[in-house]
């Protein structure tokens, strides 16, 4: 991918966006102002917010926040974004419910206290509301008038709607061949939608060039350029999790991993939890979840490799299908410092596991989902999670947008419309 | 349809349903002890529920509220529930956002404030489990085992979700040619779905059938012998709009119209809160929306009519395909009482709503928030509805159930994944 370390749309140094001090290297600490860059100039390394939280006291902060909206801007103090961005017109996703899974904890045998944080009550119904809506903060703060990214689909809806709200045009590029179904859910919102003859892979090379070149100057790709800003969106988890247990850490927590960017910054914003003396600092575990189709970190963790080797994907669970997770080696460290670990399900486990959310709870998950529930099965079962422990499995997006994964299900039975008939079947 | 009047399955004098005292005929006022019953014995009118709000202070009710869940049971004290229905297992929808849509009041010429309530953010994604969850805590207390109801779609799958989460047996009848996706979505949550030879008419007239019957029973149909429990829970949309809007009026509301409760009891939501005096006493007016291919309410509104003259539906906003809409004198009154009207819109104008809506606001909406969206601009245009005013527009779907209305939208451009091919389809 092509790397592009500097700022050329604004002066960064004057950006407001809150406690967001300066980019910083996450392999060898080297420091830039704010800007629409993502890659260390010194060691090409991955570059994340570095936030100044200095001034906080701990009881004003958790007021603060508990009087904010029922949505991730309540935790505006610990994002990259100005104090009153709740009054910018932005989709506003997050605060979606932590439900407690009392039926689904008896079938796995957790007695812990089971929980899901479901994330298909986003706007576009999956977490990618949360990383988009940072994101746009970010290409305004930059001056950006343009919103992109390349997407297989849920993206692209995340796109499309949070630029229709706040005014920005967006351009989102997806593969020519997707689905019907996909290509308009991403087009209903009105922005260019252009259809690449190639796959993935060949959408993505082309985004950064288009970057690197004059016809994408005021663009911000969501995913590419603004991605230091976008991933932050992931803490917003950790920290509603916490919240909504009552400011307290669950024990484990299972995470889907794609680019593995989820996991690091739900670890990274439960430690600055703990850092701030919002929760009490004590273990907890994580524990990373992928499809066996596209399952290249769970792969090296049993391996007890450091290195992941990239796959071909291969799985239904199609929002997980990154074969070369840029984030894979900080997911396994992460699993590994906590204690936790990463695991993987087949195509038929997940839509096993999909049902049984379906059936105990009453949520209809996406693919995702079906690998988090799936893999918790699987770890409860191998002794691996603790099922005395509090456990918070993730479900990352709706099952209405991977219908075809439960195409199988249907009617239990066709009646006439006669008492007789419905005796007949049985159902009385 | 079939009329049972008398309560088969608890001594309903002893339940506990919060406020709710008795039931009481909307017609001759009679009044029956609380129980599973929905037409009155004297009159055949339908019944309702009668409360008993007498003990309540205005402003620690006010604080009550404020203090309590985001969801519908923070106006559990004027629900017919338990005061303890939030520990008790339910799908828990509601609190949805009431979206400040500045976008679109520029297209449309609004200067008074329009806001869409949001309600595709429930659960299963419409307004439906805002009234099965009311359905769920009747059918518990009165003793019911089974939940069921008759249903084209949405409301099949928020009673199999709902069922799912409390812990029901849940049996739904749909006609048994529905699409592959609905019956899919409703299915998926593992109760008993059977299909009728038939259409829904055959569909509901086997289902009262079935209430009559000794199969049917410790069965609760939400929208049949449970219906004046189900119907109170679109008062919960008048309550979130004012207290969204803090604790005011708006002063103008575009509903849509299937049967017409939705519409009659978010009036009686209104009312409420003007009695208890948790909102000024000043004028509202309400209007109706429906689509021209089924409009009987609309068309009798016109004529200046009192009786609804039923019709044949053809229309894409297929959950509002009510042809008899038994609700609909009710309707006329509350829009005539009001200063309101009753609107209708072509299926063609319903597309370009929804389209308008997304393009504006970043919200996917359903066909009938198409309609609503769509009667808004025709009341606007036509100088009935004033701009000037606060306006609120309801969105009771998710676009996600109802892609076939817009499969024509697509790709924008098709390009190769080169910058020349870029700047060939003018992109740059």
């Amino acid at each position: 991918m092509a790397v592009q370390t500097v700022a050329t749309t604004s002066d960064s140094t004057t950006v407001d966006l809150g406690p967001a001090a300066a980019l910083s290297c996450r392999e060898c600490g080297h420091r830039v102002p704010l800007g629409p860059v993502f890659a260390c100039e010194e060691c090409f390394g991955p570059l994340e917010i570095a936030y100044d939280f200095s001034a906080y006291d701990t009881e004003q902060l958790r007021r603060r926040i508990e009087a904010g909206p029922a949505n991730i801007w309540r935790y505006a103090p610990l994002l990259p974004v100005p104090a009153d961005v709740a009054e910018k017109p932005n989709i506003n996703p997050g605060w979606t419910k932590l439900v407690k899974a009392d039926n689904l904890a008896r079938e796995l045998g957790v007695t812990g206290g089971l929980y899901v944080k479901d994330d298909s009550g986003n706007p576009t119904h999956s977490f990618k509301d949360r990383v988009v809506a940072q994101a746009l903060e970010a290409a305004r703060a930059f001056g950006f008038t343009t919103l992109s990214c390349s997407s297989t689909g849920n993206l692209a809806g995340a796109v499309g709607a949070a630029a229709a709200r706040a005014g920005f045009r967006s351009c989102v590029f997806i593969p020519h061949d997707l689905e019907q179904g996909k290509v308009v859910m991403a087009a209903v919102y009105g922005g260019e939608l252009v259809g690449i003859e190639g796959n993935y892979d060949d959408v993505n090379r082309f985004c950064s060039e288009l970057i690197g070149d004059p016809a994408g100057e005021g663009w911000g790709f969501v995913n590419v350029n603004l991605r230091p800003y976008y991933a932050e969106g992931s803490k917003t988890l950790a920290y509603e999790i916490c919240e909504q247990l009552g400011w307290r850490l669950p024990d484990q927590i299972v995470i889907p991993i794609a680019s593995g960017s989820q996991l690091t910054k739900i670890d990274k914003g439960l430690q600055e939890l703990i850092k701030l003396g919002l929760v009490e600092d004590r273990p907890y575990r994580i524990f990373g979840a992928q499809a066996e189709g596209c399952s290249p970190v769970s792969t090296a963790f049993k391996a007890g490799h450091d290195v992941v080797r990239p796959q071909k994907p291969n799985t239904i669970a199609k929002s997980l299908a990154i074969g070369n997770p840029a984030d894979g080696p900080y997911v396994l460290d992460i699993a590994r410092r906590t204690g936790g670990a990463v695991e993987d399900v087949t195509d038929a486990e997940v839509v096993d596991a999909i049902k049984l959310l379906a059936r105990t709870e009453g949520i209809f998950a996406e693919t995702a989902g079906g690998v988090t529930v799936g893999v918790t099965r699987k770890l409860i079962e191998d002794g691996v999670l603790d099922p005395a422990k509090t456990t918070v499995v993730l479900n990352t997006g709706d099952g209405l947008k991977t219908l075809d994964a439960v195409a199988g299900t249907g009617l239990t039975a066709t009646i006439r419309p006669t008492l007789d008939s419905f005796r007949e079947a049985g159902l009385a």
